[in-house]
């Protein structure tokens, strides 16, 4: 049937149908008299006689101008885009459905949707079934308001912490990156299949391919230097994930890779992606990456060289327009366009636009945020604990809070997120006091400071609370909002309006450490001597040794999402166990990156002269409220790879979970191998005292590197090792 | 001859000619009675019934034991080679001379050697001229002993001044660095030639082959993660550039490259180095750096793997010895050993060893003092200048020089360097007296500080003397001085004896700030109010944005060399006008790394949020004591290349060298170029209002790249863009 309708396509329908290029906020407005569709968009219907795919009609934000008065609550999405739909099918001549794709790098980014915790936080869950049971929700609130296609980061592996957009990264390991990406793909698309999605599931667009996260000093978008095989072993695995996990879509990174943009990428988009690593889907641009190449190649040029590269869809640019030109030029065979099309068609019928779409059942509203609580509960990584933690309500009278975070709760959510409806979310006031109440606890609560600047008086006032508090809880870290100050004027806070991002996309920072005017907040509630636990809200790793003297218990909560408060709370109350472990290592100075764990083994020098190599908190590191023990560990070689099996016990007064960690070792002898590489694990939950076995089956595709000549092999001779903390175990494997 | 000689060994002798197993000083002592060669040494020659190669005979340092009592002074190391030689004749069945090798990275490190400014100062003179003519003494020194082979490092580009060994490279440029390295080469070996070396001429082992610059984390030998590309266009230049002027020995590098030990690399060591690039020479192994691939695959195997990936010579490794049994075991073929025997003997043919050695007019010690001076007072960088530069000895009486370097020589020095004659030495202390003296100066002078720790009342006795002085000097910086501690205890210096190094091999940095108590010097003589001049003394850039405020003028020193004194006197007191430019660009922060200007040139936001991106000194900058100006500059298409031609003037009150910099910009439209590459320069001598027309050659080979799949292209459409420091010209170009 595609094929059929490409034949009757003349050329400018086909190129409508790869261009990508409306701004999607702006097809509307919202007058008094309702919803329009704008002349922005009615031209671009009419320029290609078509539309292919359009971008964020109902994306929020302050750079889109659309907030809760301006933007689209989810009825008046999927008003707009019955609206879209409705228009194209009456004033094109062959009647092809839109495409509707939304950002949705941790919730979409619009009205009335969830935000979730941010990769970075999720990551370190080590839980991917809840991440997945997240990603459902984002799904369903997409399709509902009529979108077919979330665009999410998955494929973003930080190396480099200096980098703003660490927070969309799940680790520094690809293997557990790639665990996340398939989780993404299967709450998003739902499980593989080869026919349409269901009704309430949307394609995914994963971002971006490849190697953005090994970026010259942390600088986003800079060149990338490193070679095919640290690529294809750092950097490709999750993208192999995710197309084994059904993924149909991805979108180009800005960046080169050893010099070649990966938007003109042959040897990338092509040879490996498809040839090599069996994807069949479509690549989109990523936005006006293309119009910069052009300014060098000019149009035509490089709208050619894209598409035989192997690049599909356009984002924003003003050079995939050009393929008519291509064409006519000679520059590109008509035939090389028909492919891309009959991929982007393909993704069409995959998610159901030339049927009815299925009937599904709902979420409540309920089971969202039990959800999205539980990821963001599960995502915090207990760094420090004296025994402050969890709190003792018994002996506690009164707690109190600090610190930035506090009650602006965009300062929790990341980057990427829209305008929220305020009395749907739980910032980490209110979720003190939830906790407070039920525990018959008073509470006080003041910033003392602000992300990078000082509160005059701030730090007195938050003393005086000080002073009467038996638990100091003070948030340190950073902030991705981007200028939402009228809100926050709104609200009656008294913020300077600056701007307080430290993080997100193009906020790379040189210096990790904890803003001085936090530090200084500190260290004068220090001066009190009560106990003082520490929250970390932040998009990526800080520097935390300098705060560790001045804090009984230190808490690392990630973006923790909407609900997030309500998530700390249940933590630091012991409501909930903190279970999660670092999933990107914590450096302990500036002059110490990169700090990741799985550097190849070979013999040099791991010290400076004047510090340890070792990062401050490595990957995996975590601690609980209870103690687990390993016993009868064994490892077994069956037809598809090992075996990893064992007794874990919770040796603690508590209940928790501890996450059993398999790493591969000693795999090479003549390419170097890695330090470790993690192949395997498994989240245990367990009551006190309770015993569970367990079964981790590691796969033969994960114990292969690449032999001199870069052909893939297996691993022969090789150690496992499992680890959980306090405990390590190594196995000789022979294959 | 060789071939018919080849014909005649055993498989034994011909692994002998391959093993440079030897610690080549414990190969004699010296006792009462005389130097007599040790049974170490005569065991070697039985084993093998021929005595290869051997390194390090006449080396002198802290590890070899060897002092100026213990080692061998110039006249006994020419006795001790004579007494090698003629051991082997006399003892072994074919009686095939021994090449003796000797590390020379600035200077033989050997007792009567001269000590000459290390790389990274050396570099930035860009003046390969003056760089050659100090090679010349060193080639004159070694072979006047008996050595015939000079081990230096010149192909080490620092991508990261955290190494240690950054003290070791010329620059972070491939070009400057390339050039430097034909200096070398013509230096030690004498313009190329097909006949055998001059009898005052030695062969270079070029170092290390290769991109030992770009590890991880500026952690010594660690793993390098870099591509193809990279490798190609930053750090096979330099080998090129040896090649080209006649290099036939180089050494493999500790590292890997994109996760291949550079020792068993055989598209390093044979595709790249000898089908691509031509090298016709031999490939020596790093000290041990076989044993430790040999721990992971076995000694047979790694030597059979590395000699096929195309290493010919072992470096003390217990590995090359297994050569034999890895023919006998069929691991190997014995013409492959035939090929790199044939290598090893065809050097000892170049060096002269099958003839007599000609004959040639010796330099003169004050020749030699001359050329040495000159080139440490051209490596000096001028960074800043408020007008108290050069000295004004008529307006000042006293002056007074502070600082841990000033009077303890080895600080002066660089890593690799042998115990000193002290009284053949300028230290700064003798520099400035000399100057103060030739100008009716009286002087003063204490430390004030060690280099990484106070003197206890330092800081007061240096304000005592402050106090009644006009200008200050204080120097700033590292130290690569091993541990001489006994030497300084016999020089009365009150030195805790505890080892000072902050630089040389495996003494890699964290944070690249001056160290705090030099720092705590450097502030408290500001509170004097009396003007202070830095002089920094290092092997790599430190973080110098903090001591600007506290001077009124800073001079980079680098390491200069045995003489430096004398040359740093004479810069700051106008004698000589500085003319250095920076070859490794200055960081403004630790979290600031890489600072190297040559990035590729993509629109990326190059600022932090918290630092701008620039580095506080960049590559090629370099102030004057008078000024420059550049007219009528042209470009010429001609046969070989573009030939850049303009006129500059000295504009200001006294003679000065000036570098014209030629750069190629924009000169690729799908790879990203680079955002600029110097592939030409030519440094200006002008007396004061001299105009003088200058003629710079830009050749073909260095307008290239590689395009999308690595074949190598000639720039078509680019730019040349002339510099000197506040004239930037630039011109458009077609090929």
């Amino acid at each position: 049937m595609l094929n059929e309708l490409i034949r009757q396509m003349t050329l400018k329908e086909k190129v409508g149908q790869l261009n990508q290029r409306l701004y999607g906020w702006q097809s509307y407005e919202k007058t008094a008299e309702g919803i329009q569709l704008t002349d922005y968009f009615k031209d671009e219907v009419k320029r290609w006689d078509s539309l292919g795919v359009i971008y964020g009609v109902f994306r929020s934000d302050p750079w889109s101008e659309k907030n809760l008065e301006t933007g689209l609550s989810k009825e008046e999405a999927y008003q707009v885009s019955k609206m879209i739909q409705t228009y194209v099918a009456e004033n094109t001549r062959l009647k092809i459905p839109v495409l509707l794709t939304e950002e949705c790098p941790h919730g979409h980014q619009g009205i009335d949707s969830i935000t979730t915790p941010t990769n970075y936080a999720a990551g370190a869950s080590w839980n991917p079934n809840l991440y997945q049971a997240a990603q459902e929700i984002v799904a369903e609130e997409l399709r509902e308001k009529g979108a077919h296609v979330g665009l999410i980061s998955t494929l973003d592996l930080c190396r480099d912490p200096r980098w703003g957009r660490t927070e969309e990264s799940f680790s520094e390991d690809p293997y557990l990156a790639g665990e996340f990406t398939k989780a993404a793909v299967n709450g998003l698309q739902g499980q593989k299949s080869e026919q349409s999605l269901a009704g309430n599931r949307v394609l995914a667009t994963l971002k971006h391919f490849a190697a953005q996260g090994s970026i010259m000093g942390g600088h986003n978008a800079a060149p990338v230097e490193i070679g095919e095989r640290e690529l294809k072993e750092i950097h490709l695995p999750m993208m192999q994930a995710g197309i084994d996990a059904g993924a149909l879509m991805c979108m180009a990174a800005y960046n080169d890779i050893d010099g070649v943009p990966c938007h003109i990428n042959q040897h990338l988009l092509t040879t490996l992606l498809r040839d090599e690593m069996g994807f069949e889907g479509a690549v989109m641009s990523d936005g006006c990456a293309l119009d910069g190449v052009a300014s060098q190649l000019g149009k035509a040029q490089t709208a050619a060289l894209a598409l035989k590269s192997g690049l599909d869809m356009s984002l924003w640019d003003n050079v995939y327009p050009y393929l008519e030109e291509a064409v006519l030029e000679g520059l590109l065979e008509e035939a090389e366009l028909d492919q891309a099309v009959y991929r982007v068609l393909s993704l069409k019928e995959k998610v159901g636009l030339f049927a009815e779409a299925p009937e599904y059942n709902a979420l409540t509203q309920a089971e969202k945020i039990s959800r999205n609580v539980a990821l963001a509960e599960e995502s915090m990584v207990l760094l420090k604990n004296d025994g402050i933690l969890p709190i003792d309500s018994d002996k506690t009278k009164r707690i109190a809070l600090f610190g930035p975070h506090i009650d602006n709760i965009y300062h929790q959510l990341g980057d990427y997120t829209p305008y929220k409806n305020l009395d749907e979310c739980i910032n980490l006031t209110q979720g003190m006091a939830e906790a407070a109440q039920n525990r018959d606890l008073t509470y006080a609560m003041t910033r003392g400071s602000l992300i990078s600047s000082e509160i005059e008086g701030g730090i007195e006032e938050a003393l005086t609370i000080a002073e009467t508090s038996d638990v100091l809880f003070v948030t340190l870290g950073g902030s991705s909002a981007r200028d939402f100050s009228t809100e926050f004027d709104a609200n009656g806070a008294a913020l300077s309006g600056s701007n307080e991002m430290t993080s997100g996309e193009n906020i790379d920072l040189a210096d990790l450490a904890i803003p001085k005017p936090q530090m200084e907040l500190l260290k004068a509630l220090h001066q009190t001597g009560k106990p003082i636990v520490g929250i970390v809200i932040a998009g990526r790793p800080h520097l935390l040794t300098e705060c560790l003297p001045y804090v009984n218990g230190l808490l690392l909560a990630g973006y923790p999402g909407q609900h997030g408060g309500r998530a700390v709370a249940n933590v630091l109350f012991g409501a909930t166990n903190p279970s999660g472990k670092l999933a990107i290592s914590i450096p302990d100075a500036n002059g110490q990156l990169p700090v990741y764990y799985n550097y190849r083994d070979t013999p040099f020098k791991k010290d400076y002269l004047d510090l340890a190599g070792q990062p401050k908190f490595t990957f995996g590191y975590g601690l609980s409220y209870t103690d687990f023990s390993l016993a009868n560990t064994q490892v077994i070689k069956n037809e598809t790879g090992w075996l990893v099996t064992g007794e874990i016990t919770n040796i603690g007064e508590c209940a928790g979970a501890e996450v059993v960690q398999v790493y591969a070792k000693k795999y090479s002898k003549d390419v170097l191998p890695r330090v470790k590489k993690l192949c395997g694990f498994d989240k245990i939950f367990l009551e006190s005292g309770e015993i569970k076995a367990f079964e981790i089956q590691i796969e033969n595709s994960e114990l292969t590197d690449f032999d001199l000549t870069m052909n893939r092999r297996v691993f022969t001779d090789f150690k496992l090792q499992v680890e959980i903390r306090g405990d390590v175990q190594t196995f000789d494997c022979q294959n």
